[in-house]
């Protein structure tokens, strides 16, 4: 368990979302920028990397913008949900990108599966925590 | 002079934006970054820290959301617009509030007033390059 | 669980370190960057931040060094140890500085004696993993 | 010109490093980062990417390297020199790492020759203010 969760169950200020999904969609982001930055770094490592330069190119980028998404949603307190939501809506789109670009890549190569599979859990993480912003 | 604009001249890869724009974009994003950065720091070192709170708060995601979105954007190479596009949307949305931020407390402290002209200088770039993708 | 483990497993590389020793390091220092994240968040919030501001300082730093150890560790293949072992070392140093720093206002704030505890693990992982590079 | 110097000059806090100096190593380290980024990039679109997997791994690695240590050393207010020295020596064996590499492709591709360039000159920002650390 990380400790994402306590950390928010003890923030002096009122948080308007719940904590509990709040804290899941950074542990979902986190875990996402990890995997993406390990397979661009598996894929540089495979004898066909010449096929494999746009995968890296997608989770270089997917492992970016999911880390910064992490600091900004680490810092939501409501005072203003523009960015957070802006970077909610950016992580979307890069994890379904890059979950489509590694899964073209899943049947030859076991880290593009697995990077799919953290890829998609975090972009629906994300439009679910979405939703629940009116 | 930054190494940006000469390392973008050399890609092999075509970039369908023009190479000087993108270069200004990725300079700026930088430089607000930066800012930022220090701005969240000398914040913290005022006597008046208690109110400056929101200001380190948006200063901080300012600075995550364009250093990201500057790595981004030196990946561009046209291949899926998504993401970049999705970053530049969300850091001209960073930058527009922590330079109304920073601009309430730049008549009294002076890092805060040069932090918003970077953040204002940065937005318009951001949503200049946003303008020649149609 | 994290996708950690499972990616390394899938590296086409080999790794002369022990896969399950160096997963579980990356995880310490993701977890340890996040905590530290939210720590300087959470102190923002309190009613006695202007005593929180050197503690603040430190969370950001240990966080930013910690997460960007996480990301060169994950392209560790052994090809030159020197930047790997740098980062350990300096992360070492980071998680020590941060949670002496907290641990002194842990009977106060809950979250600095959590953020606190990830640090000195975070630490200890660090240092283990040097232990096994001869 | 970058707003590193004029931002620095306006901190609170006393700095007992030049700032000259201190502002010159900063916008190294982030323009260092910058190339290394581009340089990664380039790579990957080059035909012989897969001669160049090894520099893409330090391009990666340096930049992230040099990323954090910016924001380290921008929050240099003296309080505790062990995390800033520890990230500029970390930063120093990277960017000298990633000299190396770069300068193997330097007469082949025109973005290793200037990232070379960029990583020499930062290394060398780094060292000097190291040496100003008694």
């Amino acid at each position: 368990m990380t400790a994402t969760l306590p950390m928010l169950e003890n923030y002096p200020n009122p948080i308007e979302l719940d904590r509990g999904k709040l804290a899941a969609t950074i542990d979902a982001l986190d875990d996402c920028a990890e995997a993406c930055t390990a397979c661009a770094e598996a894929c540089l490592g495979e004898p066909d990397v010449a096929e494999l330069t746009m995968c890296i190119r997608t989770n270089l980028d997917c492992a970016d913008v999911c880390a910064s998404a992490a600091r900004v949603l680490t810092r939501w307190t409501g005072y203003d949900a523009a960015i957070g939501r802006a970077m909610l809506e950016a992580c979307a789109t890069a994890c379904a990108v890059c979950a489509a670009e590694c899964e073209r890549h899943a049947a030859k190569h076991e880290h593009c599966r697995i990077c799919a599979e953290a890829c998609r859990s975090c972009e629906q993480s994300c439009r679910d925590l979405l939703a629940t912003m009116v």
